[in-house]
C-alpha cells in the first residue's frame, strides 16, 4: 500500500473519523485514499480557516481529534488563525498538511513555503514524514500528541512522494498520554488558604473545572468555605443552564474586571491562567487582580481539574451541596431588539442540550444571566481572541454531535465576515445550526477602544470601524451559500423565526437588525 | 508627538500614500495618528487575506508601495497566504502589524502569537519597533526595504506602547535602492549563443521583460536572431493587447511545457526561473526544459530586465523591429458559454487600457490568443499558486489606478469564495471593476488532477472535489456585499452585461454559468 493509504489506515485505527477537508493537487493521494477507505467522514470547508476551526469546534463537543486536509504552506497560512484560536482552546487536532515532494521542493515552485515555520507558530507537535514507510508511524504520533492532555495541535506535514510510494505500513494507536500528575502540596497550600481566608479567596476556573462535574465539586468547596467561584474570561467550553452553577466570566474590559477581583485576597487558579488585559492600556495595569493579592496553582491546564477539586473537597471535608435553584426559565422578549432581550429569548427558546457558539463580541457579554435557568446546554467561546472562530466552530460543533444537537451560533456582523464560508458547509451537510447575525453596521467594539485613546474618530477613523456605506445584507449572503435566511426588526420576529427554526433539520440564518 | 504620529508621517514623507487596514485595538492610535495627518487614503477590508491582496495589487499597478495595517499575529496570519502570492509577485510591501505592549506580551493574553514567526515566513525584512523614539526611523527603512528591486515584502511589528508612548520622530525618505548591477559575462555570454544557435534558443521573459518596453527590445532580439520569446508561468503582471508582443506564457500542464520547451537547446533566462511544474508527479521529471539543453542567466530578479535586455540587443547589434500585427480585433461571441468565446468577448469589449486581473483557474488557460488585437492593457496572474488573490488584486488595482481605469477581474467559482470580501471594498470605493464569476461548480482543476492519480472520484472525493449541493448564487452572494450583479447563461447576456457594466461608475458582478 502506499504512504496515502497507511495514513488513512492508521488514522481509523488511531480513532480519527473525521477529516474536514480543502485539498488541493498534492493530496491528490490522500483523498483517493479516503475514497478507498471507509470510515472517515470527510467534510469540506471553502476557506481553511473554516477548516480548522471546523476542527476545534469537533474537539470541544466529540473531545477527541479530528484531522484537517490542507494544501501546501498557503493552505496552512489560509487556516493559521483559527488554529491560533483552537491552540488558546487547547483543542486537539490533527491537520495534515499536503506538501511538494521532497525531491521537487529544492526547485522552490510558487506555492512552496516555509510550511514547517508556518506550522511551529500554533502547533505543540511538527514533523515532516519523507518516507511512506514511517507515514504510519508518523500518523499514530501525530493522533498521540493531538490527544495529548488537554489537548494540543499537531502538524504532520505530507510531501507528495511519501504520500504516493508504495511501502506505507499502518500504525497500531499509540496510548492517550495521561495528565500530569497533581502536586500534592499545591492541594494542601489550596485547602489552607481556604481554611484560612474563606471569604477573600477566588477560586478561578478553566478547563474541566467548568464542566458539570467539576462546577459540582467547586460549589462543594465554595460552601464549606465562603470562597467565590469564577471562570476565566477564556473558556473553550462551559457547561450552563439548569443543574449547573450560574458561574460568571472574568469580564472582558479591564476597569470591570479589577472592580471584579478587587475583593479577594488570595486567587487559587484551578487550570485558568492569573487574569490579565486582553491588551494594555497607558492608564491600566497589565494584571487584574491586586497587586498585593496572593496567586496560588491548584492546578495546571495539563493537570487534571476535576481531580485537583476532588482532592481539594476531600482535604476541605467539603460535604455535598445542592446548585442553587436558578429560579424560573424567562419568557421570550418582545419589543426593539436588546442585548438583555436577546439573551432572555435564547434562554426561552433554546432546545435541552443545545450548543451555543457564541462570537457575540461586544454586544454579548451579558449574556449569561438570562441562561441560568435555561435547559442544560454547552457554551462555546472564543478562545484565542482572534475573530472568525464562532461560525466553523458551530459547523464543527454540529458535526461532532451527529446532528443530534441544536447548534446556535451567535455572531457579530464584523466577525461573520471573516468566515461566513461555514454557512455553505452547513447547508451541504444539512446540519441544525441556527445563526444569528447580530448587524449593528460597525466594528463596536473598536468604536469603544477608539473612545479609549480619548478622541472621537474624525471621517479616516470612522471608515475603518464602521460596517455601513454599503450595508451587509446577511439575509442574501446566506441565501448566496445555499442557507435559507431572514430578517428580523423586533424580539417578536426573532422569536418566531428562532422557534421555527429550531424544528427544522438544516440550517437557518437570522439577521437581527440592532 | 507619539510613535504612531511619526510613523504615518514617515510612511507619507516616504511615499507611501495609501493603507489597506483592518485594525484592532492595539492600532487605535494609529488610526488616531491617520486621522490627524492629511496624506493617506485609508481603505478598510473585510478579512486580512483581502487587505495584504489589495496591496499586492496596489503596488503591481503604482509601482509603489503602499502600507497595510493588521491586528496582531493573527491579523498577520489571516493575510498571510497573499503575503506569500505577493513575495511570489515580489511585490513590495509594507506591513505594519500592531501588536501588545512590550511590557504587557510576557503575560501571555490570548491574541498573543509568535507574530515575528509569522512574518518571516512571507517576508524578506521584518523588524519589532520597540520604542517610540525609533518607530520613525524603523518605517522608513521598512519603506525602503519594500522598494528594494523588484519589489519586497518588508513587516514591521510596532508594540503598542511604542505607539502610544511619547518621543516619536519623523523620518526622512531613504534613498530607493537600485537594482544589482548586470553581469556583463552575462550578456556576452548570452549573445554568442544566440548567434551561434538561433534559432534553438528561448528567450524566457519575466518581471520588466514583459512589460512594453523589454517586449520590444526582446522582439528586436529574437527578429536579429531567430530566438524564440516566451513568458515565465509566474507573471504578476504583462503588458498585452495591440502594440505589445504576441506573447505565450510557458503552459501550467507539465506535459504541455515540456512539449513547448523541447526544441530549445538553450534557454536564456530574463529574470524568469528555469520552467519546473508547479507540482511533482510521480511519472513526470521536475523540469519542464530537455534535460540536455543548456540554461543561460542573463539578469536575475533583482537585476534590471530592461537593461540587460537592451545591453543584449546592443551586443548584438539588432534593428529596430516593428512588432507583428495582431490582425483584427475580435467580436464578441454568442451562444453558450465556452472559455474561448469569453475570452474573445473580453478582447472585443475590454475598454483601453484596462487592467485585467485573472484567477480563472482552469477555465482561462487560453485566454490570450484572442486578446493580442484588443486595445493596449495590463494582465495581471495569481503569481503565488494560492487561489483566493484575484479579487484583491483587482480591487487595489483599481485603487492604485484612482477610478480611471477599467478593471476586469476573471474569478473562478473556488477560488471567489476565498476572499468574497473583497467586493465589499469594491462597492464602498466605487471602484470601476467588473468581475466574472465564471462558475462551473467544481473545483476543476483538482477533477483533472484527480484523474491523474489513475481513478474517477468515488463519492467521497467527489464531495472534496465539486461545489454543487448546495449551488452557490454568485448574484446573491454579491448583492449581500452590496454590489449589483446579474446572471448570464450565454454570451449573448454574458456581452451586454459587460458592455453596460463597463460604462458604470462603480462595480458589477456577473456570474457566468458554464
Amino acid at each position: 500500500m502506499n504512504g496515502a493509504r497507511s495514513l488513512v489506515e492508521t488514522l481509523i485505527a488511531s480513532g480519527v473519523d473525521t477529516c474536514f477537508a480543502n485539498p488541493g493537487t498534492s493530496e491528490m493521494h490522500f483523498v483517493a485514499a479516503l475514497d478507498q477507505s471507509a470510515g472517515i467522514r470527510c467534510v469540506l470547508g471553502l476557506q481553511e480557516n473554516v477548516v480548522t476551526g471546523m476542527a476545534d469546534g469537533y474537539w470541544r463537543i466529540a473531545g477527541k481529534p479530528a484531522c484537517t486536509l490542507l494544501h501546501c504552506g498557503p493552505g496552512l497560512g489560509n487556516g493559521v488563525t483559527n488554529l491560533h484560536n483552537a491552540r488558546r482552546a487547547r483543542s486537539g487536532i490533527v491537520n495534515i498538511v499536503g506538501d511538494q515532494a521532497t525531491y521537487h521542493r529544492p526547485f522552490d515552485p510558487p506555492l512552496t513555503a516555509d510550511t514547517e515555520g508556518l506550522a511551529r507558530t500554533v502547533s505543540a507537535w511538527v514533523h515532516v514524514s519523507t518516507q511512506a514507510a514511517q507515514v504510519g508511524r508518523d500518523a499514530a504520533a501525530a493522533v498521540q500528541a493531538a490527544r495529548t492532555y488537554p489537548g494540543q495541535v499537531a502538524t504532520l506535514v505530507l510531501p507528495a512522494d511519501a504520500s504516493w510510494n508504495e511501502g506505507g505500513v499502518v500504525a497500531a494507536a499509540l496510548p492517550v498520554p495521561e495528565p500530569a500528575p497533581l502536586d500534592p502540596h499545591a492541594v494542601e497550600r489550596a485547602a489552607r488558604v481556604l481554611r484560612v481566608h474563606g471569604g477573600k479567596v477566588l477560586l478561578l476556573l478553566a478547563g474541566a473545572a467548568v464542566q458539570a462535574e467539576g462546577q459540582a465539586l467547586a460549589w462543594r468547596i465554595a460552601s464549606a468555605t465562603g470562597a467565590k467561584l469564577m471562570a476565566d474570561f477564556v473558556n473553550p467550553k462551559l457547561a450552563r443552564g439548569r443543574g449547573r452553577l450560574q458561574l460568571e466570566r472574568v469580564p472582558y474590559k479591564s476597569e470591570l474586571a479589577i472592580e471584579a477581583l478587587k475583593p479577594f485576597d488570595h486567587l487559587v487558579l484551578v487550570n485558568a491562567k492569573a487574569p490579565v488585559g486582553f491588551f494594555a492600556y497607558p492608564n491600566l495595569p497589565s494584571i487584574q487582580y491586586r497587586s498585593d493579592a496572593q496567586v496560588h496553582v491548584l492546578s495546571r491546564p495539563e493537570q487534571d481539574a476535576v481531580e485537583a477539586l476532588r482532592a481539594l473537597a476531600d482535604a476541605l471535608d467539603a460535604p455535598e451541596a445542592a446548585l442553587p435553584d436558578p429560579g424560573p426559565r424567562p419568557q421570550a422578549a418582545s419589543g426593539e431588539p436588546t442585548s438583555d432581550k436577546l439573551a432572555q429569548t435564547v434562554a426561552a427558546l433554546m432546545p435541552e442540550h443545545a450548543i451555543v457558539s457564541d462570537e457575540s463580541v461586544s454586544y454579548g457579554r451579558g449574556f449569561y444571566k438570562a441562561s441560568h435557568a435555561a435547559p442544560p446546554h454547552d457554551w462555546l467561546h472564543l478562545a484565542g481572541g482572534a475573530i472568525g472562530d464562532g461560525m466553523p466552530v458551530a459547523t464543527g460543533a454540529a458535526i461532532a454531535a451527529g446532528g443530534q444537537r441544536r447548534v446556535i451560533s451567535l455572531q457579530a456582523d464584523g466577525s461573520a465576515m471573516y468566515t461566513l464560508q461555514s454557512l455553505w458547509t452547513q447547508a451541504r451537510e444539512r446540519l441544525p445550526v441556527t445563526t444569528i447575525v447580530l448587524n449593528n453596521r460597525s466594528y463596536k467594539i473598536l468604536l469603544g477602544e477608539y473612545q479609549g485613546v480619548g478622541a472621537t474618530p474624525g471621517p479616516t477613523a470612522h471608515r475603518m470601524l464602521d460596517l455601513a456605506d454599503p450595508d451587509l445584507d446577511w439575509v442574501r449572503l446566506a441565501q448566496g451559500t445555499g442557507v435559507d435566511a431572514a430578517r428580523a426588526t423586533s424580539m417578536d420576529q426573532c422569536a418566531d423565526l428562532m422557534r421555527a427554526s429550531f424544528v427544522r433539520s438544516g440550517p437557518f440564518l437570522i439577521e437581527l437588525m440592532v
